[in-house]
């Protein structure tokens, strides 16, 4: 595999995974969304049949990781260290393609939740900076929840377990199974597997944090939402970033040598 | 394959797809149907499964297109440019059997639904003309929902938007994945995969637009919706019946483009 | 494949479909169950799964009709009528042993529900006359929809109609793709695509009557409401039991006749 | 296949199991849970991907018994008693490392849960006797329910007989389809049709107890229930223990017996 075929499919992979997964919670969210309020079971399997489309669409040409605790464990397993960056390059810059494209597609849906009149005043009005501060409270929260997750709780050591024991099993299944063959394509039933284990650990898992399991998936939509011009869109929570990047990348490692030992 | 094969396979499995799709539209927004209101997650495997289901039923006859943007993408990437009308109309004319079906299906459940008394006045009543105003705009929304889509915000740029971006992403997952294979007939996976992205599309994308996602789906429908004797129906919206097509079809030329450029 | 086979075969399976099939509508309906009021996309995937369980269970030994549309329909189109007999006998033996078995698993719920305070009287309290009908008219039709179907609107045109509309996209699935091999037992993912398949119908056409689609599914467990000693159970609604016979075979037959001279 | 490689399999198999099982069950229950209150289909398909996830990760190793019942039903229908021993000491250890990682992943939740100011008084309040009383009422159930079954109505006789029919099902799917195969690993799709028998299960069977269909999946969370330090978390209902750990073993020979003598 080429360095450009990794990164190109790297890329558009990851931009379609968070496309439709970060397309789940916009939908979920949004006022004036067909789909909103469709519930957690929606977001579940939102997120997985989002990485099954996304491994279906990258697999043949760079191996869909799609995820650098991915990329991680497997160089832990297989080796192949050298490729790394150019995974995790695709990755993140793919991850912030498909969160600009979730604004695109949700551009009005943007636009009508983050200016209604219950928390900014009129149409069209000017807030006053109290309704601004109201604004970020009450809508900034869900907003930000579209890009990047976030704890029900902040308590970086459990938050941080909780990514690391949700990535490892993500990571465990991804190794045994072989789901994941970095040479050849991905074998024609794993995607859907994979997608079934994502489906798997957001139901069960994803209660604490709103699991991340994904460093790519969670830092480059956190910078989208930095840049992008919405209003009264609140803090990008920058204090949290480092734990779905850390957690993940932790949990994929964890997961690796547990694999190595046990499965050897 | 024989363009007779083709018109009667497209005829038919596109027919099971809006038969299938339509129903469950029906099914979650009639009165006295059993899953009113079940919710969009049923909207979406709902509309998933028909996709399956129409794609094993005409797979091996037609290749299962059912969908002019499949259609117009497969003709991009692989030629056979001269099935291309045969295909079209196939798709066309199935579709328009499908929404009649669903209409026999749901026969007494329309009939309830549109001359309910909360809109119409007691049961049998003439409605007044105020009355059907009001039952219009009610009412035939979301009857009209069941045949074909709307925009919750009516914006024509985002609209085409969310519909190139949504079929953009069906259309890859297709080429990449050779999940449709013109020739031989769909390797056995290849409709449950597809399904399972129409699944994700609908969840993550379906809440600006509905997400038609193929100009036969909306338009077809419509032309039925126009010629039915529903009472109270309303319009059939025809000023936004463009974008649901021509949204689709740039969608399906653009991902054939990125998918003969990145993925050659 | 020899008649008892068949027999023992069908029988079992089709007590597994009955059994999983009821039990959610049990599920669903009884008070003093974990899953009640789950709604209408559970219905669907329960009774989805409980095919695909079935199929799997006696596909190797009988070909998993474990319907006699299905039956019906491969004999025209396969011949075999020889066996249509010792396949039927073995399908209703079974709907009424699983439809036993629902009450079974569900005894305590259904004695909380049909003795309920609310309709009956206090625990324990003989009904009068008057709470009886009441508790006929509230309570027994959601007990006997846990064992057979029943229409929303009672029309025996259009309740036909859906019924043959519904089985018609049944068969029409299990005859293309040759899902259900008759002498060879069934592919491997023959059980899940038609599970899946039956999911469709129940979110897109169950509806206006409960999709029936299967003369034994509704005819065996109606006869074991008939004779269960169930407390204020009501009537077994013997005067619709037609249609969900008839309607089932009719669209067979229209199925395997469409097939016969489109796909041949 | 080693008893180490057993040993080893088993345990972290059903580990896997019973952390996504548990999870989704602490999801769904716990306050300040993302998936709080998500249903009893996402309970269902929760734990049927709970299934599917822990039969990839040690089907290759152990062949993915992850169930006492199972290993004793393919004891009876195959021989290799000798192994039965390594495989439920696996199972057991495994269930109650799952059910410790439920608790470090829901830390936070399960302490907002219990000293709950509804129930217990203020943050920080020491329960007086009267509260702690009630929160063992109002909130022990539920965090007993994370991580054991309890009935709806108690009735040893109709729980034991709820426990073997769904686990006679889950036996028969498992025997009948060689989805289980010991010596060579799983087929690649047993895992994912296992998984759907089991949603298939939760949602039509799963009404009146819970089903636990598993001895080690109840018994090995209930002891760790019974040590964990918990404020207000009530008792580990023990007197309702054996039904989960009996019925199951029942249902699984019953299954086992059919299986030999009708499908021979």
């Amino acid at each position: 595999m080429s360095s450009s075929d990794i990164f190109i499919g790297e890329t558009i992979g990851t931009a379609v995974l968070i496309l439709l997964g970060g397309g789940v919670c916009a939908a979920v969210t949004l006022k004036a969304s067909k789909a909103r309020n469709a519930g957690w079971l929606a977001i579940a399997f939102g997120w997985g049949f989002a990485v099954m489309t996304a491994v279906y669409v990258s697999g043949p040409v760079s191996g869909a990781h799609l995820n650098p605790a991915v990329t991680l464990a497997l160089a832990i397993s297989n080796g192949g260290w050298a490729d790394v960056p150019v995974y995790v390059a695709g990755q993140l810059l793919g991850a912030m393609i498909g969160a600009a494209l979730v604004w695109v597609a949700y551009y009005g849906q943007f636009r009508a939740h983050l200016t209604d009149r219950e928390i900014v005043g009129g149409p069209g009005a000017q807030a006053t900076a109290a309704q601004a501060v109201e604004a970020r409270e009450k809508g900034a929260g869900p907003v930000l929840g579209i890009f990047s997750t976030g704890p029900e709780i902040r308590n970086a050591v459990q938050n941080l377990a909780t990514e690391i024991v949700g990535t490892a099993v993500l990571i465990l299944a991804v190794l045994t199974q072989g789901l994941n063959d970095q040479g050849n394509g991905l074998g024609v039933l794993g995607g859907l597997i994979t997608a079934l284990v994502v489906v798997s650990i957001g139901l069960s898992l994803g209660g604490p944090t709103g699991y991340a399991i994904n460093p790519a998936r969670d830092l480059g939509p956190r910078i989208v939402h930095a840049l992008l011009p919405l209003p009264n869109k609140g803090g990008s929570d920058w204090s949290y970033a480092w734990v779905p990047v850390v957690g993940p990348l932790i949990g994929g490692a964890v997961a690796a040598g547990l694999h190595n030992v046990a499965f050897a």
